[in-house]
């Protein structure tokens, strides 16, 4: 059985991705909760990872003796491994195009990501709509994904960027948690996306499951004080 | 005909990757080059790039049509059409490995990346040897490149990381450009993997074409003045 080791719900975008994959797709996996004590070469989160990954951090996924890391090659991993679940959108052409958004998301939105960080159960409208006033690449960072998604979404028609549920949808589902946070604005359609993204069961499951988390970490927390 | 989108070769890490894989694999490509001018969005390299792709960054591959963008998207989208050139490992475990390296590679290493920009015709020893002092986050980015060659090299016995060439040597080949230039200390199976990496006629033949080049841009050398 797949082994897959992630963070806390409420705040690790990173693990997000590749857990919504496997549950709405249906994948079974064995789910194996490291909690973000702290990122210190000695913390409890380190020690849990020696000898899993020589990266340290999660995700990770396991299959029997091999160690997937980095959630780009484990969502090709499990591409691979179940075919039958068209996990990249089928046409060649439309799967270059996923592969391509992905891996921009991958290494990029760098503005978006650094100044609002994932965190599922906090509203925080107001510190957003300074953001938004004052941080003019976090602004285009939104302008390229309202761009990108509306083209897909015309193109394909919806309900997800590429028709049917994808690895793309996976991978901007923690971005879609960051919009909603920090209210973001966005164009309706955009907005309605969000919406059929958060109510995907795959990723509604993970937005519970996040919001019954409550564990306050503070190093995760640039915008609010400890309840 | 495949269409690469390149930026200038002594600088240009990123379009390094797939001209590299592209001509070490044989397969046949035109490459169309965009100086470097400024990333300025009034600039003569963002103008050519626009209406080609959506992120306005080289590389891209034009394929007819279809518009591939990212290195990672690039290679995969390669990968594919040319499964006779086997350029990730035919081994099932070997090629999650290999993608997992070059993930960890494309939204990694960030202060060796930040720290020691792609420069193929400096020769930067002492600045490399002050960033070596004085930068433990470059040092650990370079200890985790020689712990992850090394055991590649030791189970796959060389002369590439998965034993014959494949998309991780080409995603690396810039990495051994830099540790190159700034002279940093590896062991000798690293510096004998570099040279061989080197070697390359794919690599080769962008090292050489970078040397010949002779294009002095200042926003891309932190380091030096121009003679
Ligand atoms: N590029 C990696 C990023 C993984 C990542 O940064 N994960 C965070 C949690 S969301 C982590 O483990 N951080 C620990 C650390 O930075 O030490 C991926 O896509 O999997
Ligand atoms: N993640 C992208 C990075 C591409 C990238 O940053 N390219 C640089 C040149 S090496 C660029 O075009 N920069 C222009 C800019 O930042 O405006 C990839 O893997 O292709």
């Amino acid at each position: 059985m797949l082994k897959l080791f992630i963070g806390n719900k409420n705040y690790s975008s990173w693990s997000m991705r590749p857990w919504v994959l496997l549950k709405q797709a249906g994948i079974p996996f064995e789910e194996v909760f490291v909690r973000f004590d702290s990122f210190n070469a000695n913390s409890e989160f380190k020690k849990a990872l020696a000898g899993v990954t020589p990266t340290a951090k999660v995700p990770v996924l396991q299959d029997g003796p091999l160690v997937v890391w980095d959630t780009l090659a484990i969502a090709e991993y499990v591409a691979e491994q179940y075919p039958d679940k068209q996990l990249w959108p089928a046409d060649r052409a439309a799967r270059a195009r996923a592969r391509s958004i992905c891996a921009e998301m991958h290494s990029g939105f760098t503005a978006l990501r650094g100044n609002c960080p994932m965190n599922i159960e906090a509203r925080l409208a107001d510190t957003g709509a300074l953001i938004w006033r004052d941080k003019p690449a976090v602004r285009s960072d939104v302008q390229r994904l309202v761009e990108m998604w509306t083209s897909l979404l015309q193109e394909h028609g919806g309900p997800m960027l590429f028709g049917q549920f994808s690895i793309a949808d996976a991978y901007f589902a923690p971005v879609c948690m960051r919009l909603q946070t920090y209210a973001l604005p966005v164009p309706p359609m955009i907005a309605d996306y969000i919406t059929r993204v958060s109510t995907l069961p795959g990723v509604k499951a993970w937005i519970d499951q996040a919001l019954a988390e409550k564990d306050f970490l503070d190093f995760e927390e640039p915008y609010r004080l400890k309840p």
